[in-house]
């Protein structure tokens, strides 16, 4: 995929003299200059607030906001655009279901099921839910080697489950977890299926659908779009009956002094000017992905873990959490080595131009289930190269080296 | 301001071949190329996610981050960085009051007062609040030509009063608001006074201290920033005593099993990855206003209005809503001519490349307060010019022509 690169001008950017390594995709993406042209274009001929004026920049704005809904549908495996809602992220998204449409599911006595490898977001908002309604939150347990443990959810998920949240893959331990499994058993106990796609939808194809899905949340910025959009595809039926959160202009019918009616999903969730731009440049950035091919994705980022891992498990101190072997992983390296702080690695990696992340990923039941506080994290994606993972490799031997004899 | 003009590309836009005279700032602006190259810029430079990594593109995404906070607070006279949320836009911010500070400290038979000329987004979350906790809705009415009356808020502001909301600007009538008198009738009464200044803060000198606000809200998009991004701005023990609304990510202290504790403000509420880039937009809007010169933005709004006023109240058939002295409005002109549907008006003026806005505007109780349905919208900002006045009067002259004859 060597032909993207010149897609990503960033990835031109000198770092402390040396080329930049960006290998922080769990946390973010770099952002294709089609993705910044589209947000740019529709800005400079094309702003105006959307589904609310007659005027011709108002009608394309709506048209182009529109069109998105439909091409996020598809690229997800979706059938219908009005099961499309905009939030800011995934983090919004999961909340909107936790508190509108849980609050009202949910009740005392009923169980929530969680995974040890959740991100907070797909946490924090259940246990909110569950302090909220006296509903019990319960954790399936993973695998020796960090996978999600079948068996576990088997056990955890009965008929007092009403509903299931489990990230697709995760954002540590580099695995994809069963979803289709998982929601077979979660639908046989009549609970549904909750699935923060965040780590997911930008790496592998995926539909909704065959997956079994009730909901299932995304975020643009780490697909190659831009900050601030993401999805919460749901279930007509089930947005339905999914309380707004948000109350303000557009998501009404109508507003009396005292009473207020609301639209249709997914209207009824989008109150107040939303961030269309960002909506233009998700539709941008679907569409950039969908070109050059959500497999050829998935394949390249295989290639490149099955290139580094085995470098990666070389290297003596060195522990590397989830699954040993490359062709279960996605593109997610979480490790550490003996003796070095990870943020110190990470400034050290850092000042060869190498980014990665270190701390507890936004996951700290995971870290402590792992038995550690923090790990550094290296996250590649369709721009990565296998010259960055040989910077990535020579760049930790040089900390390695650094930090045993006191300098470079 | 003509020499502003060449910072905004979109106003060169034709439209059904006549350039575009864009007249619907109030919905929402176009962006100065300043704001477009900023926000480029920092995708192709420095984009990271915040507040969570090391490497130095991290740590220039963060400072970018947290410096934004420090010029929202100089613009809008605030002096803590940390009184600065970050949110979707105004909607947002005034339902985080509402559910988050409201939902905990209004209480069954508690007042809420809001006023007649309210847009929806704050109206809408006072009634599910009311209805929430049993607490009481009332409405300030308003005098003949549609000011705020101050008489009848002293009528219904009392000590069961607990929370007063109401715009700065109306997004109507063209008027602003006496906030000040508001704020301490409401303190005197020991109620705290919410300020949604979304159609304030891009036309005038705002200073939250000196208005007696307890909460100010506003959206980057009405100020020359991008869309999906705005601020709730809060007194430091307010914020502090307001519940967070979404849980995830970097807004937390410690992730148990079972149990969060949540980091201060405003940091508890912006979980998750927030809009980053918009963030970075915004303040470069709010650069180019400083440069720009508020004063001088609230004076060529006001001469607009005084050019175009009279004109406008020439015309056979108007009936134009709110004062009708000049002198006490903003560049916002709502009217209606009778026999012609406020809609197949902005149509025809559309024709004509004029962009105004027709319908309700959010604002259903108003719109019934006013004995209306709907009615035209022209709104006024910065880069518009006499000449666009002179064009919008033209069409409308058109337009009359028009709808009486059966033919332009």
């Amino acid at each position: 995929m060597n032909d993207l690169l010149e897609d990503f001008p960033i990835l031109k950017e000198m770092i402390n003299d040396e080329k930049l390594v960006y290998l922080d995709n769990a946390a973010t993406t770099q952002k294709p200059k089609q993705v910044l042209d589209t947000i740019r274009y529709y800005y400079e001929h094309d702003n105006a607030n959307v589904h609310r004026g007659v005027h011709t920049l108002a009608e394309r704005a709506t048209k182009q906001y529109e069109q998105v809904r439909e091409k996020v549908v598809n690229f997800i495996g979706g059938n219908d655009p009005h099961e499309v809602v905009y939030t800011k992220g995934t983090t919004e998204a999961l909340n909107w279901v936790a508190a509108g449409y849980g609050a009202t599911h949910v009740h005392a006595g009923d169980e929530i099921v969680v995974s040890y490898m959740e991100h907070h977001s797909n946490i924090v908002p259940w246990q909110q839910l569950a302090a909220k309604v006296g509903a019990k939150l319960k954790y399936i347990t993973l695998t020796a080697d960090g996978q999600l443990d079948l068996e576990s959810a088997k056990h955890v998920i009965t008929d007092k489950t009403v509903l299931v949240s489990l990230c697709h893959a995760s954002n540590v331990l580099g695995v994809v977890n069963p979803i289709k499994e998982v929601a077979q058993l979660a639908h046989q106990h009549g609970a549904i299926m909750v699935v923060d796609g965040a780590q997911a939808v930008p790496h592998m194809r995926v539909n909704v659908q065959k997956l079994g899905a009730d909901f299932y949340a995304f975020s643009g910025h780490k697909m190659l779009g831009p900050t601030g959009i993401g999805v919460l595809w749901g279930k007509k039926e089930l947005l339905a009956g999914m309380r707004p959160l948000e109350f303000g202009g557009e998501m009404i019918a109508n507003v009396g002094l005292y009473h207020t009616d609301f639209k249709e999903p997914p209207y009824k969730f989008e109150g107040g000017t939303q961030n269309i731009a960002g909506v233009v440049g998700l539709g941008a950035a679907i569409d950039y992905l969908t070109e050059v091919g959500l497999d050829n994705v998935t394949a390249h980022e295989k290639s490149l873990s099955k290139y580094v891992l085995p470098k990666l498990q070389k290297i003596p101190g060195i522990e590397i959490y989830g699954p040993s072997d490359p062709d279960i992983r996605t593109g997610v390296l979480s490790f550490n080595l003996t003796g070095i702080h990870p943020h110190d690695l990470a400034s050290a990696l850092d000042m060869d131009g190498v980014a990665v992340r270190a701390g507890h990923h936004c996951a700290q039941p995971l870290m402590k289930y792992l038995g550690v506080g923090a790990t550094a994290r290296a996250s590649f994606y369709l721009y990565n190269t296998k010259a960055d993972a040989d910077l990535f490799i020579n760049a930790i031997l040089e900390a390695k080296e650094f930090f045993s004899n006191g300098s470079f």
